[in-house]
């Protein structure tokens, strides 16, 4: 399976910089998660926008979805923060209709707990070895769903499906 | 969706015992991982046969077909070591027809590097999440295959596509 | 050895709040790092003042050196922000006289990284168990000095002796 | 401080080989706590014998000895398995007059729960930034005794006092 993989910044990717004792945007995890299927994919990595994505712009959004759409790759994960996950799906959905896209991100940076970030990115590529249908899905919580099938309980902290299946 | 975990042993269950600095097949990490799901996926958990799967006999396997066949559930992942897997799997394939089951395993035990424990059984899930076509199959890094699609290099560790899709 | 161990709050024992995304001051970590010693030190726990050490107040500094100097203890251990260890220290040792009194922070909290706070911990306990002289000491990045002896490289995020000794 | 770190095996060093299935001796974990000290203290290391401590021989124990005596450095950390590190430190204590030599160990292997390792290791350290007098100590469970008054409950797994203070 050849893979694109965008990271865009979202909380999955912080850092603790002990220097200024605040949270920043790091490298992007991918690679030590892809590094888990041992040789199996074929990665390429893109970082873009690197934001929280609260900060995130309809310019970064429409730039994600440019980018995804000019992808070779069919399948494509996109690493996002978790608060507008929803918001970048549906307006890469708008103009990406021949490909499978995946969002994935994590209410806990993979550098505090990496089980969270590893758990969500691994439900998508599972999901993508079925060949689904293409589409726009975001993966968190064991949920792969259409991007308009899940949101996310802020109250919880966690995503869930819209129609209770 | 509704998921019965069957863990028959394997190295992905094993625990370092001080007393006697050996390991030793423990309780199912399945609970662990699964929390991961924060709620949505329903659970029943299995422990049976608790083997290394080089250990384990006809009737071994014969006790997991029948636990996966008598089993309400259409989900089911089967903890299990690496080294007979296919094996296992292939007997259980003769008489499971109306299921997906899904044997997941690791290298290494989660106790010592929970990582690929989780990617392998997260792997399985997203699969599931597809609503894939009755069969059993093999999660092992990155790939979730038909049983009989897939074999485990043994000198490189690493678990492969028969056919190199 | 009866140990008292004072948490003040501090980074050492700051989490990740995955619903605000910020870092806050949680439990004292002291429980889980003295359960390496297996029962063979007695210890009580007070936590009082739960902050940065940046916002602690000469009320707050007042406090803790009335707690350290009213324990029943001989041996104290406070963990402390890294910031302001050295001035917390300077006014406990004007009126602690009789105690080994050991300040201990950690540039990491517990709960990204734990290897520094059990390094600087215990770095602390190694130092109580040749019984010293009585004083007010800092154990950071290996040292264990006399309060007044060393100091924190702010650029460097590292505790350096003030006599390079 | 100028600090010899001498590896000799033992359970601290173990690593799972994840194609045999079996725990084998690994390279010193002593760099790896050592960078916890960032840069205050010197250190030099050598790895001998390279054995479970059940398996070493006398022949081991006096190069051991004959090791720790010859070296420059006044501090000696040695790294050793638990179930026999008091014969070796009793055979060290005969020879070796001028030095403070701490022996450590650890019931679990860094590579599986690095705690314990950390932590008596830097109790070590701690102890040593005390200048004690010259001897042959046992570093273990937050003890730091001469060689003589400290031994293992091998049915708890815990290092006592042998007067029990």
């Amino acid at each position: 399976m050849n893979l694109l993989i965008i990271s865009t910044g979202g909380t999955i990717n912080k850092l603790y910089n002990e220097l200024t004792g605040e949270l920043q945007i790091g490298e992007s995890v991918a690679k030590n998660i892809c590094s888990l299927a041992r040789g199996n994919m074929k990665i390429r990595e893109l970082s873009i926008i690197g934001k929280d994505s609260l900060d995130m712009t309809d310019e970064d959004r429409a730039l994600l979805a440019d980018t995804i759409k000019s992808a070779n790759e069919e399948n494509v994960v996109i690493l996002h923060g978790t608060d507008s996950m929803d918001k970048s799906a549906a307006v890469t959905a708008q103009s990406v209709k021949d490909k499978k896209a995946i969002f994935v991100g994590a209410m806990k940076p993979y550098s505090i707990e990496k089980d969270e970030a590893i758990f969500n990115f691994a439900c998508a590529v599972g999901f993508l070895r079925s060949t689904p249908a293409n589409g726009v899905y975001i993966s968190m919580h064991s949920l792969v769903l259409p991007h308009y099938e899940i949101y996310k309980d802020r109250v919880a902290g966690i995503f869930k499906p819209l129609n209770n299946t």
